[in-house]
């Protein structure tokens, strides 16, 4: 049931981020807003330098704000050197996401010997194997599956659909959004003489702490040793992630990425969405790879890469295109022109 | 169970599309087919001039025709301006999709507090929240789950092992597929020295009315305000989009796109397969955008718009890509030779 | 529960490899490794001539090897021709993979009219439709719904919460990952001046025998015949197979590909990651499209196809996505030259 609304004063807020306060401190707010949108009773933040314009003329009942930007705003403020850090921190606060009852929901279905201690939520429908051990406070939501023999961390929370197959490890504070797929075979055969021989997947994945992964993202368990995902790693939506990838700790990969098996991919990455990653190579800590790039071999320099055209009207493109085809004889047209060559 | 194979007299299907009937009115159609592949009980349609010669050759027991092309045929038609629509409306007619029993399966846990009428189909091991409010003759098939506080029109049809999310909201003859999923978190973290810091993602997804959503496909909930899937969007499979998009109405997204936060589409657009937007960008209305183009900015003005590169035989690609790496080196060279500078 | 590890003599071994036996015949194996980190009870293999080194080095018990790569090997040996295929059979001895236990599970949702055979394992919250027919020895595991009419051959697996659709055909040995969704509606709409009149789809998805299918891949039903995935087909996760795809015998399919309504595709072909094809195309047999490749055309020769711009620094890739959108100019700027023609 839809508790109601939660409120904070002023006051209450700034000593939970440890914010200056400037302004009225009884202020009530019940929300969160944008600098252009938000009403009296909502915080907003400035974050962007290029909203700056937006104080002038903001309702919100206060904003978030740093000591320089704060100088000139006569409203009520809660300022702190990192405002988006703050306007995270309290989302936290008016979050109303429902979780199932404490205990275990009638409908599920949980093995005698899985380990599930009484501050667990279990959802409807929800499906647990034998000796599958799950840590202190975990929410499982309605419909998700774990195999025989999973191990969840304390503070966990896997959502509605989520399967988790067998011997998979997961930390604590880790969120599986709704439909993902954790542990499912590998794509390993051997060719006899053109028929497919499956290779068994005998690894696992293991899942660090506080990792984020999106809904209907795929990690797929290790052939031999295991799939890794490490500390801190957030994985979008439709994300593919093969088997025995490694993924480095604090590394971001936006939807639709897909990270072909034995990839490792180093710290504090950013992979932006569509990215694809071949087998077998190597990218080193600090590497950002702009949206839609393939990356055909291992990268060993921090920095940004990036490949794929540029769009443009389908016409012109299309004329590029055949131009490109030709980039090669045009190469050597111009090698002929510079060594004074006659034209053909 | 399946019901008998339905069967129509020509004249009752062309009442149904108030089509002119040429030929024998009594002559039974039970089913439909192309022109080549059709039998005497089928009935095809011609809607691409390239197919006419067919009609010479048909085995249908009638044809969907055009005025004009009903001209010279001679076998029984259906005579209307628009075939291909007629071919549509008629496989409403052959389809067999089975649904639930009317009412509640024994299986499903259905919370107290939701309103579900007496006219609505729930499947086996259905999951329905708290204060979850469905309109007239739904169907949700086995497997769904909706969680609290979602709001469903009339005549919704959502299909297995579906997820919609807390207080997401879906407008009448909304229409999604199996695995797919509403209203998950949105990719939102603030960086704190390195560590991530969630954004609890406090807006919903509104779906708008005469929408179709693909299996697998994701939808986001919005940071603070709402996603929003407007009237008659139609979206194919495993298509991701982020949280607060827009999309317009009417507009067509083929399967295996991914839309970043915040980007807005047009009415009337029409993506193919594999498009990528980057986020926080503005797509006019009637645009087009052919399959796997990476879009990096706004666009605002219709029309058809591509990227990437033509494909070719592996080798002489290998030739087109070192050549591509050093074009501008090229054009360097031709800048020369324009200038009348020594080639180096 | 987790059975008491397997483990097997060398001389065990070799016979159900029909290999040569060269060491002690009476060592035990309990596991498979890498020749870097196998241990004592573990047998490796050797298919990569780069690795051949770490057959000094190796503390395997035993290694798979070809006559030639055996000769200068002094350790325990199964020697065979193909040692990369005998590592795949013995994978599935080392197989723990739970299954749901034999029967029915007392959570499951099995229609009376189903054909369900006694040596069938149904998992918790499995849900059975009407008329549906399963061959001997079919696992369904824990949430995964079988609509009406779908007919299963033997010795399928179909992992959790899949979805397969009403009239589906599958046959022996196929193996569906969680998550995956197979026959749901095709993505086909008429254009009535503006609005979209869904077309329904009145096909099937019809799989031969000893198909793979990644999880969270789905496969459309087809439109008015059948979409079709013959023996032997191996497809990845995330695969997106639109209505009335045919894909031919023994091709491989990686994860992440699009294959775009009515396409055909021929035997032992394999696409790599990423790859998309539009519509209405056919690719013969023997073909090989390398990683996120555009097919935008039929491909009629066997043979290797890419398409795409190597991957660079962002700032040289932007430099030479400027230039490539002069291409054009740079084209005619040569041309001039050629002919003697004043720059401009």
């Amino acid at each position: 049931m839809l508790s109601a609304k939660p409120e904070f004063t002023l006051q209450a807020l700034a000593e939970k981020l440890g914010a200056q306060l400037r302004g009225n401190a009884a202020h009530c707010i019940n929300g969160l807003g944008t600098l252009s949108n938000a009403q009296s009773q909502q915080i907003a933040f400035l974050a962007n330098p290029r909203y700056k314009p937006q104080l002038a003329t903001t309702n919100a009942g206060a904003v978030l704000l740093t000591p320089a930007d704060a100088e000139n705003f006569s409203g009520n403020a809660l300022v702190l050197a990192n405002p988006y850090l703050a306007f995270a921190q309290l989302t936290a606060l008016f979050d109303q996401t429902p979780q199932p009852a404490l205990g275990i929901h009638a409908s599920a279905s949980v093995s005698a010997t899985a380990m599930v201690p009484a501050s667990a939520r279990i959802g409807a429908g929800v499906v647990i194997g034998e000796e599958v051990v799950l840590g202190e406070r975990c929410v499982i939501d309605a419909g998700a599956v774990l195999h025989d023999r999973v191990s969840v961390g304390d503070d966990c929370r896997i959502h509605s659909n989520v399967v988790v197959h067998h011997d998979c490890v997961l930390g604590n504070r880790v969120n599986i959004c709704a439909g993902a797929i954790i542990g499912a075979d590998g794509f390993g055969f051997a060719n006899d003489r053109g028929r497919w021989q499956k290779i068994y997947q005998l690894g696992r994945v293991v899942i660090g702490s506080d990792v984020d992964i999106g809904a209907n993202t795929t990690i797929d368990r290790g052939a031999l040793e295991d799939t890794e995902i490490h500390d801190q790693v957030i994985i979008d939506n439709q994300v593919q992630i093969a088997h025995n990838v490694v993924v480095g700790q604090g590394t971001a990969i936006a939807a639709c990425c897909g990270i072909s098996g034995s990839s490792r991919i180093g710290r504090y990455c950013i992979l932006a969405g569509g990215v694809g990653l071949v087998g077998h190579i190597e990218i080193c800590d600090h590497v950002q790879i702009t949206g839609m790039t393939m990356v055909t071999k291992s990268i060993t320099e921090p920095g940004s890469y990036s490949s794929g055209t540029a769009f443009d009207h389908t016409d012109k493109w299309k004329k590029m295109a055949v131009r490109l085809r030709r980039l090669d004889d045009l190469a050597t047209r111009v090698r002929n022109l510079e060594q004074g060559k006659p034209s053909l």
